[in-house]
């Protein structure tokens, strides 16, 4: 994945250089562990622009905003389970759906929105623990199409522990009434 | 779809004859047109065991209970919304995924407790309304794997629009420590 | 589904009436019973130009096209076969893409080409007998984006059973060089 | 993922040494460049249990087999090809699959059969080209359900280039009549 022709399209989008703040590269593939990352404030105009009263409701923190990768996090809350005491697993889903549509809108043309065409996610382990973290990744940006790819881990004693794994299609959507980000 | 043999096992389950209380027979799929039906109380047994605190905070409710068929209703609002102001695919995920589960679980013997394997969704038409009604239907049971079909739809004046279709694959698990329904 | 707008231009395309020839009105929702339709000679253009060297290779023919509908069937071939002496489950999906991405096509504007996107697809028992049938349709048409719904079934005494189920994202495309149907 | 566990199973499942004859240790994760490999004659026991018709049809040969990843390459054939000339989306998807099976089936215990419950794939640039690789990778092992990750790529001057990816669920079967590896 080239990202390089974005970096400036990303800048004028935020208007700000916190895009790249956290100073990692971005990663073509997230490796499966979370580093201890300062939480990034994200560029106000960029994050105004995406904010999500579902993020709110949930409690999602952004972790970091790369061109072609976003990390969320949020914490454990019993309003949000299902019958057993895990995180639902539409929850799950809308997490991992917002990480990935960020992840593709960070490489779409200026003046684009962002919608979900579809998703298809695997349940690998129970959502039970305290504290989750979720990673879109784009595998395939484009035009009118991008594909993404979304891994939410719980966090545990030393590590993390993969519990759902999404891909995801993004459509770019340009100049339709009622749909701007 | 044979559902003959269930009914048994299904009254066992819930201890109640209140399954069948809307008096429609089982559809082997849903025809897009959901009638007006009284909102039928679920029978006590089997809705307590599958009580999920999700379903308070979108506050959806329960619209009917058949064999290998759930429908559910949850308004609009803000708090569950993306930055269009429709609600978040991840929610629309949600009630599509509880919807799906119910109805596996109803085909379900005594004693299993049901888990989401996996899910795939299309988003049609944006979740942008007042009233969402979501239909969970039995494409073919199985002893372990069951597979669903979902679709969300929006009530609109005089008829309803469809906004998602969900294919999910729901697990049964027997005697595995802290997932009992 | 609204068809209607769409009659003159698949007349237009396939410069034919024959695309109507089975007289059936187009169907919502294939119903699982394949009625032992004579098999209908596609419009030459139409058909031509959507020609797949594949389709030879597993012998399969055209049943029916409807707008939005369009029928496929292939003999059981040693050759197709995985481990267990069953059609192994992508040439299942190879006959089920193909028959959906056709019900797109039927319903796409003059001058669009076809191409899938992705698609998702459950095997609900092995695809195991002498004859099979596949439908695809139309369950969302778009300028765009297409979402269908494939079933395939293994004809058996007395009737059919469901196989397998997709369902795939279609995309239409204009003026793309190489790319046209 | 740990694989140490599953050596002994292997060696006994395939009576032979020559699964790791590639000498490459087991990778978590296929990282985009397929090293030109010596064809690695397969293990004669493992092999011939899983052998598919289907894979002499398409020419498909084995790269290698390591646990939990495998390895398959076929070469472009006019007679498996779509309208466009492109290698079709379901052959494709039957070279993945088997990827993901056998990748699967490497990781069961002796005496289970795989079967594919599920996939999902996205189609992310033609499959246009002389020569393509598919590696099947485990994402999450499991005694009943495995959960499987593909890419199959093109050989193009210098590397390779992303054609597909697939998510497929795989079941474990025991003791059920006619399906054994």
């Amino acid at each position: 994945m080239k990202v390089e022709p974005y970096l400036k399209i990303l800048a004028e989008k935020g208007g700000s250089d916190l895009y790249f703040s956290t100073g990692a590269p971005p990663s073509a593939k997230f490796n499966g562990v979370l580093k201890p990352l300062s939480k990034t404030p994200a560029p106000p105009g960029w994050v105004n622009s995406l904010a999500q009263e579902i993020m709110k409701t949930v409690n999602a923190s952004i972790l970091s905003i790369q061109p072609g990768e976003v990390k969320l996090e949020f914490p454990y809350q019993t309003n949000l389970t299902q019958q057993h005491g895990f995180i639902h697993a539409g929850i799950v889903s809308t997490v991992l759906d917002s990480a990935c549509g960020y992840a593709a809108f960070s490489l779409m043309p200026k003046g684009a929105a962002v919608l979900s065409i579809e998703f298809k996610i695997n349940f690998l382990s129970p959502a039970k623990g305290k504290l989750f973290q979720a990673v879109g990744t784009v595998k395939k940006p484009g035009r009118n199409i991008t594909v993404t790819e979304g891994e939410l881990f719980v966090c545990v004693d030393g590590g993390q522990k993969l519990v759902a794994t999404m891909v995801g299609t993004m459509m770019s959507v340009y100049d339709r009434e009622g749909i701007e980000n």
